[in-house]
């Protein structure tokens, strides 16, 4: 049985969110579909640890903030990779509310769907909630919109460990290991995230960040953050391939 | 509000499937996604009124198999658009019979999963199953999935009535409509299928069938049937645009 199997469903990729009064959040999200055209009711999974998940439980609604392709693994990290426990994700970013109150990223969002929790079902690890629409609207009808698919292989996301399709680390850094494998220079260890799984590899360094390739990972800036999930430099460990 | 943000969404196109005892059926669904990955399982949302849904409710396993892009509505056209009560769907098509005793057509599908009921949930007009993995093949590592968006814009494929992002005849063919509308030839009058939609329009004719540009639907050999669901002539109406 190969675990590539799971890759050839196909999704795409939206933010998830709802509001508790003032208590904002969201997250990234493949696991969204249409279970009932009339009505129409959107069905979504979250993790049981997921922060918006405990909101929505409060709030009986969430929105599905649908993401358009032209986006980079800076700006998904903290919806992916952070807790809303830790940090309020929309400091600082453009939104607005809709009617249910959920907030709307309005910067990389092609559309939105805002939903009432209806019903729900405790599917182990995660709870399924079911929406029935209260509004929509079309923001952005030129841009494309973000799949899972070409989130893996142009923009070589990985899956946050409390996602529905989250297959282990190892597994998810497969290409990224057998393309590191192949390489050798003087500075050679490796060094990886323990919260996202990112690999820093110093063959390759950080250009977008402005670490050269051939950089070790001890001479990188303090400041430096994972370009995954937003953590420093405290939070990565030396791992052996 | 504008119909097409349900467009926005993205889906893979599968076959799902079932058996009660000799009786094997299945459809063409988009509604595919993975609720949980320890252990693994997906969640399936199928219509009351498909016969494969009555299956699934005796036999309480299910196969879903996710086909390849390379496919015509030829193929897809029975299996989307012509119920299991009417016919044999698995009667000439290459299948084999997975772990649950669902079978998998074999010719067009990349992978399956292969589920066995543990819950299930009423959510209006279609019930949505959840399946735990008790098998999963990858027979085809090189062919590309189909998806939702591939089968709308380059097969110019339809929803079926069933399906739970069915948006109505009339705006599943908006784009085929304008096209008509701007064109003007002596074989005027269009018919469309009250199966599946489809439009046949006398200045487009329908080539691959053998039928060319011009011909009247008036002419068209009583044995020639719908390119997208096999129905017949007599399944068609005139309409006005």
């Amino acid at each position: 049985m190969n675990l590539d199997t799971f890759f050839k469903l196909s999704y795409g990729l939206y933010i998830v969110s709802s509001a508790d009064g003032d208590q904002l959040n969201g997250h990234v999200s493949n696991t969204v579909f249409q279970v009932t055209a009339e009505p129409a009711k959107l069905a979504i999974s979250t993790s049981k640890d997921n922060f918006t998940t405990d909101i929505i439980k409060k709030s009986k609604v969430f929105n599905i903030s649908i993401l358009e392709q032209n986006i980079d693994l800076d700006f998904l990290g903290p919806w992916g990779f952070k807790s809303g426990k830790e940090i309020n994700k929309f400091d600082g970013v453009n939104y607005k509310l809709a009617k249910s109150g959920s907030p709307v990223l309005l910067d990389k969002t092609i559309a939105y769907f805002d939903c009432k929790v209806v019903d729900s079902m405790d599917v182990g690890s995660h709870i399924l909630f079911i929406g029935e629409l209260m509004d929509y609207e079309l923001l952005n009808d030129d841009a494309i919109p973000l799949t899972y698919d070409y989130y893996r292989k142009v923009i070589k996301g990985v899956s946050p460990k409390n996602s529905p399709t989250y297959l282990g680390s190892q597994h998810e850094k497969t290409t990224t290991e057998t393309e590191i494998s192949t390489k050798s220079t003087e500075a050679k260890q490796i060094y990886q995230c323990v919260v996202c799984g990112f690999i820093y590899d110093p063959a390759e360094g950080d250009p977008d960040s402005g670490i050269p390739p051939g950089t070790a990972f001890e001479d990188i800036p303090e400041d430096w953050i994972c370009p995954v999930c937003g953590v420093t430099k405290k939070d990565f460990r030396p791992v052996d391939f």
